[in-house]
């Protein structure tokens, strides 16, 4: 391609967009400098030429034509930041057959249908990188895909929403319910008008599938994702993790699960899940406040790390999208690839009744001879062993916090309808996983 | 180089080395697969064959003539963890200029001679990767390299030796002296028995120039880092920390600061600097505990980020040799090499009386009339700014503490000199740099 400058392409002028557009005006001359050779903007495809938007565009790069953008001979680059699966995909698949290299931040279109876009990226021997969909300015990918390479990445948890974390750390702090948390959540703007995808975990199980492949070099899709959302955590439940020592983040959690022949063997597995859990005060995802986000990884030499930062908002996505860009543009000016999708392990995902976890449990309960008796047998017929059980009486009633060793989702979620059907059991108060313990 | 096998020289096979051995066999497969052909052990260099080791090696592996190892035609690789200036920067010049690809943990050698390494590296068009030199088993300087290639970093905070910090943390935590806690840290093997390259900062030093090295895109050395080690911090210190929300770490420092033209401008500068420093307690490296490494950052657009994890041992130290060499193996299959050296910016480096901190000062004065004003007159005669004075009376003397505001460490040194030459004060009892505040 010559010495010309490296032509930029971006399909979207949103929150992102529009930062992206900045950062490579602002630092262009050390984007020369890293990249080797000048990177301009060649064009950025929006919706409405006449919309209002947060940065200044030179007049005759907007167009509304983001096909052929994408299909333009001198664009070696695309950004693609519309998100949601079309027009996107259309347009990413379109921009590698036309020979260029792509950047996105779309997580929803990668969780659902990564493979088909990892191999037409292989097909046309172009990039295709996606830091900035998981975790926003958080380097994440780029650790599990290069620096862990080397390493047997064995359990991944992370807080990958910051909507939800703002609200479940509202609630811990002031001991709102959930609804108040989620106004005010709304009313500062960390909580769109529709908060489904947020507070329900379809964006945080997008974003599971993702670390999920990628530590373990397997395909995981949204759909294997185990997926509960917050919105049925309550004041008391936070209580009760409180007084656990504990504290309630929802967390994208991936493991690998050991085979027939144990840790390493051959017909191993990989568990994805996403739900409300309690983890111990002491662990370092625990001070994760507010709408932040972190990510925390166990792996068999490195031992434990942890990578923390804005998991959202313009400016940090943004910097992830031109760490990519970088990376990228490099490889092109090289005539090289960067590592691209590694699947070769191909794992299978474990339903979620096979997975192990270990449950907080609350009980009301009548407060006489046998109740506790009668509650241990119930946990012992599914073969559910209880880590600690403890009682608090009042008046003729008693509450009952237990909390089980690990056990597979199916037998602890078995023992909680057996109790709830049993006489002396006059209502289970709250039932919720624990995380981030040594025993699972 | 066709389909046959890469070959891997290790030069050392002490606690890093045997356990790199040790992963290369284990995950042989995994090695294969991620590369795209296998990789397999030339040979390892140790100084003694019949020294004990951690790891069985196969007959005929082990040589003690290391410079005939890196010179072997057939070897793509070498990985060096001997640690020291020399025979470790003659080995790893020989290997680059005999074609090898070199992945190394030496920040002393990187720290001292850095550019040479990098120069040989470019003119042999092979890679010189050294993840492992800094921070452990922590992913910083792939994120910093290649992450935060589209950003710009401002600052990098850095509790990067874990002997310092285990040390630290105890006297924070049991109130224990330093003499004290180094005994504890010796005992537990967390110091050496001459523990002066950790607690007097040269270790963290050499790992500052490296960071800073990379986040400013200039040539920065061991030689350009003010360094103060930690075996003058007292247990009054500490307390006095305390008593501020605050809690003593050491910290590599390693800042941008605006030239005349403002931030962004050509002649930015860089400070960097090693010192035990005063965090608030809500800082997020404040919770780092015992021998934990982690690295903030902070950059223009990503805003705020941690990377946190083991900064020391056999196994992490290898986590992040092997990253690299998976990285290091797949750009010799594909024929391409990774990021070299980036000394474009070229910044100078700010001398230490120039680089702004602010000072956190106990003085015991005589209780009298006029006294407070005087303090204060001192400090505004050097040009600083006070922004916190607290005094605590006890009989006819009085304790006052005082934190500046941001100014030259010239200015803020002079001001406890005068202090220290003035009647009424009987002592300056504690002086300490505080950092991690909005206001530098």
């Amino acid at each position: 391609m010559g010495d010309r400058p490296l032509k930029v392409a971006i399909l979207g002028c949103g929150v992102v967009g529009s930062q992206v557009v900045r950062l490579l005006e602002e630092q262009a001359d050390d984007l020369a400098a890293r990249v080797g050779r000048p990177v301009e903007l060649a064009g950025v495809a929006v919706r409405r030429i006449d919309a209002p938007r947060d940065v200044e565009l030179p007049a005759g790069l907007l167009t509304t034509d983001a096909e052929a953008l994408v299909a333009r001979d001198d664009v070696d680059l695309v950004v693609e930041v519309i998100g949601g699966i079309e027009p996107a995909r259309t347009l990413i698949l379109s921009a590698l057959e036309h020979g260029a290299s792509v950047v996105t931040a779309n997580k929803a279109l990668l969780a659902e249908d990564g493979p088909t876009l990892f191999e037409a990226a292989e097909k046309a021997g172009r990039d295709l990188y996606y830091e900035a969909a998981v975790a926003g300015a958080i380097p994440i990918l780029r650790p599990l895909r290069e620096s862990l390479a080397g390493d047997r990445v064995t359990r991944v948890l992370g807080i990958v929403n910051g909507t939800t974390n703002f609200i479940l750390d509202k609630m811990d702090t002031s001991g709102a319910g959930f609804a108040e948390a989620l106004e005010e959540a709304q009313d500062l703007g960390y909580a769109e008008a529709d908060p489904t995808a947020d507070v329900e975990g379809f964006d945080a199980a997008a974003k599971a599938a993702i670390l999920a492949s990628l530590a373990f070099h397997s395909r995981v899709t949204a759909a294997d994702v185990h997926r509960e959302g917050i919105s049925d955590v309550t004041a008391a439940d936070i209580a009760s993790a409180r007084e656990m020592g504990c504290v309630v983040k929802l967390l994208a959690i991936c493991e690998l699960r050991p085979g027939t022949d144990g840790p390493g063997g051959g017909d191993e597995t990989v568990a994805v899940r996403v739900h409300p859990a309690m983890i111990p005060r002491s662990h370092p995802l625990a001070s994760v406040r507010e709408a932040y986000n972190a990510v925390f990884v166990e792996s068999d030499a490195a031992g434990q790390l942890m990578f923390y930062g804005p998991g959202a908002g313009g400016a940090p996505t943004a910097s992830a999208v031109m760490g990519d860009l970088v990376t990228v543009a490099r490889n092109l000016v090289a005539g090289t690839r960067g590592v691209g999708e590694s699947a070769y392990a191909d794992r299978a995902v474990l339903p979620m009744g096979e997975t192990r976890t270990r449950y907080h449990v609350g009980i009301d309960v009548d407060d006489r001879a046998g109740v506790l008796a009668a509650i241990a047998q119930a946990f012992a017929e599914h073969d559910v062993s209880i880590q600690t059980m403890r009682q608090d009486g009042r008046g003729d009633d008693a509450q009952l916090v237990l909390v089980s060793h690990g056990a597979t989702d199916a037998q602890l979620s078995a023992t909680v309808e057996h109790l709830r059907g049993m006489d002396i059991v006059r209502d289970v108060t709250s039932v919720m996983r624990v995380e981030g313990a040594d025993d699972q």
